[in-house]
C-alpha cells in the first residue's frame, strides 16, 4: 500500500532538484521546495506540487527573476515594506515571515507587506509560520487572477483574495483558518468540471445574476462572494491591505497568471505577527485556547452531524498521517511530474 | 419638515446630559455622548441614541463601573492591553484608539486589546479613529450575546463578532467596512418579526439545520454565519483575537447583556492602527484608492442594478446628509426617549 505513496523528503528534495534545474540558485530553491512540499503535506493541493508545472513554464517564459534583490525599502520599528523584485513568493514570504517574528518580539505586534512578488502558496503556510515562536500569524494576499466582480457589477476587478490565521493552543491543534472570501474557490468549480457533475447553487452567478450551475459554463458568470457583498467588501478590504497599500496590483491592475507568464504580477502580500508573550503569560492562553477549542467541539451536534470540526482541524490531522504514511498524488499529477522529469534530466519521483 | 429632525449636537447633548444624570463623571458623560450620536449620524441605528434605555437599565442595576479605573496593564512598543475596569465601552475603545493612534505614529502600526470592557456601539466608529491621522483603522470585538453554534452544531457559544476596517480615501469617501459575521444581523430579524414579515432563506436555520423563515420562531434556530463553515471560522478567530488573547470573555463565558444586567461582561474588543506614512507617500496611497473606487464603481452592471456602492459609501451619504438635515428618529423611539427624560427630570429631544 505504501509503495504509491511519497515522502515528505522526496517530495521536497524532487522540487528543489527540479527548481535548481530550471535556474534557482540552490539555497532559493531549497526553500521553495520545503514550502511547496509543506503545502502538499497539509492537504492544501491546489497549491503544492500541482503548481510546479506552473511555474516552471512562467520561469521558462522570463516572467520571474531567478536572481531577485528581496529588499526592504520602507520600514520602521513595527513594520516593512519588502519589494520582491519579482522573485518567487515563497522566497519572498519567508523572508517577511522572518522579519515580522523578529520585528513583533521588540514591538509586540508587526506587519509586513510586500510588492513586486509572486504567487507563494496556500495563506495558512505563512500564517503558520510565526506559531513556532509561540505567535499569531495573519497572511492576506491579492489572488493572482480576478473571478469576481464588484457587487452588482460585471466586470470581474476583484480576486478570491484569502485571509489566513494560526492562532496556537496548547494540547490541542491550533486553530487555523485559511479562506479565499468567495463561497467556492476556483479549483474546486475546475473539479466539478472534470468529473462532469453540476455545482450547487450559490457557488456561482451568471450575468444576469441568476445560480450558475453548470461548471462548464463557468466563463459565462462569477464566483460568489460570501456573504454577499460582504465577502465583496472583505476582498475588497483584503486586496487593500495586502495590495494597494504596499504599492502591489489590485482591480484592473491584476495580471492573469494563469493565462499571461511574462508580464510583471506585482503581487502583494502581507503577514502580520502577534507575540502572545506581550498579552501575558503564553501558557495560560494556550489554555484558554484549548479550553474554547473542547467546548466547541464537546457542543450537542445537528442530526446526522458526526464531528464538530475546528477550522485547520482536518488539515492538521492530513499533515500528521502524510508526514507518517507519505502523500498520495493523483496518477494524471504522477504522470505529469515524471514527464516533466524526464525532460529536465532529473529522477522522477516514482523512479527515486 | 425639519420640525421633526434632530440636529446632531442636540442629539449630542441630550444624552450626555442623560448620562450625567445617570451618575457618569461630566468628561465621560461627553464621550459617551458624542460617540452615541455620531453613531446615530452614520445610520448605525441600532447602535445609536436606541441604546440609551439598556445602557441605563445595565448602570441602575450596578452592571457597569460608573468610575472606573481604565488602564494600561500589558505593554510593549507596538501594542498595549487596557483593563476597562468594567466603564462604558465607549471610554475604554476611545482610550484604546488614541493609544492605538499614538504607538503607530512611532511603530508603523499598533495593536490594543481591551478586557473588562463593555458595548460600545457600532464596529466602524472606532475603525475610522485613526483616519484623521491618515491610518488605515481596524477594529474586532466579541459580542454580547451568543446567537450562533459551531458549524454543524446545536449549543449557541459564538456571537455575530464584527470586523471593521476603514481606509482613507483623496477625493472619494473614505472605503469602511463594518460587518457582522452573520448573514444577518440580530436586529433584522427582530425588525421583520415587528413588520410581520418572513426571513429570506440563508438568514436562519433551525435545530435540524432547515431554513427558518419565520422570525417569531427565532429562538427555535440561529443566525447563518457569512460562507457557512467560512464565517463560523471568522467569527471564530475575530472572538480568539478579541476575546481570548485579552484574557475577555469568549464561548461560553460570554454574556448575554439583552437578559442579563448585573453579571460583569468582560468585553473584549481590539483596535488596529496603521500608519500610511510608514509605506510611503501618503498622497499617492489616497491617489490609489481614489483610482480602484472609480474603477469599480464604472464596473458596467447587472440588469436592474442602478449603482454599485463601495463598503462604507451609503453610510457615508447618510451622515452627510444627517449632518446638513439633521435625523429622523423613529416615532416610537422618540416617545421612549422623551419618557425617560421626563423621569430623570431632564428635557426631552421633542421640547427642546
Amino acid at each position: 500500500m505504501t509503495e504509491n505513496r511519497i515522502k515528505f523528503e522526496q517530495l521536497r528534495q524532487f522540487i528543489t532538484v527540479a527548481m535548481t534545474r530550471l535556474g534557482l540558485p540552490e539555497t532559493d530553491a531549497t526553500i521553495v521546495g520545503r514550502l511547496m512540499a509543506e503545502a502538499e503535506l497539509q492537504g492544501s493541493d491546489g497549491h503544492g506540487v500541482i503548481r510546479l508545472l506552473p511555474y516552471a513554464r512562467r520561469i521558462r517564459a522570463g516572467g520571474l527573476n531567478l536572481r531577485p534583490n528581496i529588499k526592504i525599502i520602507q520600514e520602521r520599528p513595527g513594520m516593512a515594506l519588502l519589494d520582491g523584485d519579482n522573485g518567487m513568493g515563497h522566497l519572498v514570504m519567508q523572508r517577511a515571515a522572518e522579519i515580522a517574528i523578529e520585528k513583533a518580539r521588540n514591538c509586540g505586534i508587526a506587519w509586513v507587506g510586500s510588492q513586486f512578488s509572486n504567487h507563494a502558496g496556500p495563506a495558512s503556510l505563512y500564517a503558520r509560520m510565526p506559531m513556532a515562536q509561540d505567535m499569531i500569524g495573519l497572511y492576506f494576499a491579492v489572488g493572482n487572477a480576478n473571478h469576481l466582480p464588484p457587487w452588482g457589477g460585471l466586470d470581474m476587478l476583484l480576486s478570491t483574495n484569502p485571509i489566513a490565521v494560526a492562532v496556537p493552543a496548547g494540547e490541542e491543534p491550533p486553530v487555523v483558518l485559511d479562506m479565499a472570501t468567495t463561497v467556492a474557490a476556483y479549483g474546486k468549480v475546475k473539479a466539478k468540471a472534470q468529473r462532469g457533475e453540476m455545482m450547487p447553487a450559490g457557488w456561482m452567478i451568471d450575468r444576469l445574476g441568476q445560480p450558475l450551475l453548470d461548471p462548464k459554463r463557468a466563463d459565462e458568470g462569477f464566483l460568489m462572494p460570501i456573504g454577499g457583498y460582504k465577502g465583496y467588501g472583505l476582498s475588497l478590504i483584503v486586496g487593500l491591505l495586502a495590495g494597494t497599500l504596499n504599492g502591489a496590483a489590485m482591480g484592473s491592475q491584476v495580471v492573469d497568471f494563469n493565462h499571461d507568464d511574462t508580464t510583471v504580477t506585482n503581487t502583494g502580500q502581507a503577514i502580520m505577527a502577534i507575540d502572545l508573550s506581550a498579552f501575558g503569560d503564553v501558557a495560560s492562553f494556550k489554555a484558554r485556547v484549548d479550553q474554547l477549542v473542547r467546548e466547541l467541539r464537546a457542543s450537542e451536534r445537528m442530526p446526522g452531524v458526526e464531528r464538530i470540526w475546528l477550522p485547520g482541524e482536518q488539515s492538521h490531522e492530513k499533515r500528521q498521517n502524510n508526514e507518517r504514511d507519505g502523500m498520495v498524488l493523483p496518477p494524471v499529477l504522477l504522470q505529469q511530474l515524471d514527464t516533466f522529469a524526464l525532460e529536465l534530466g532529473i529522477p522522477g519521483l516514482q523512479s527515486t
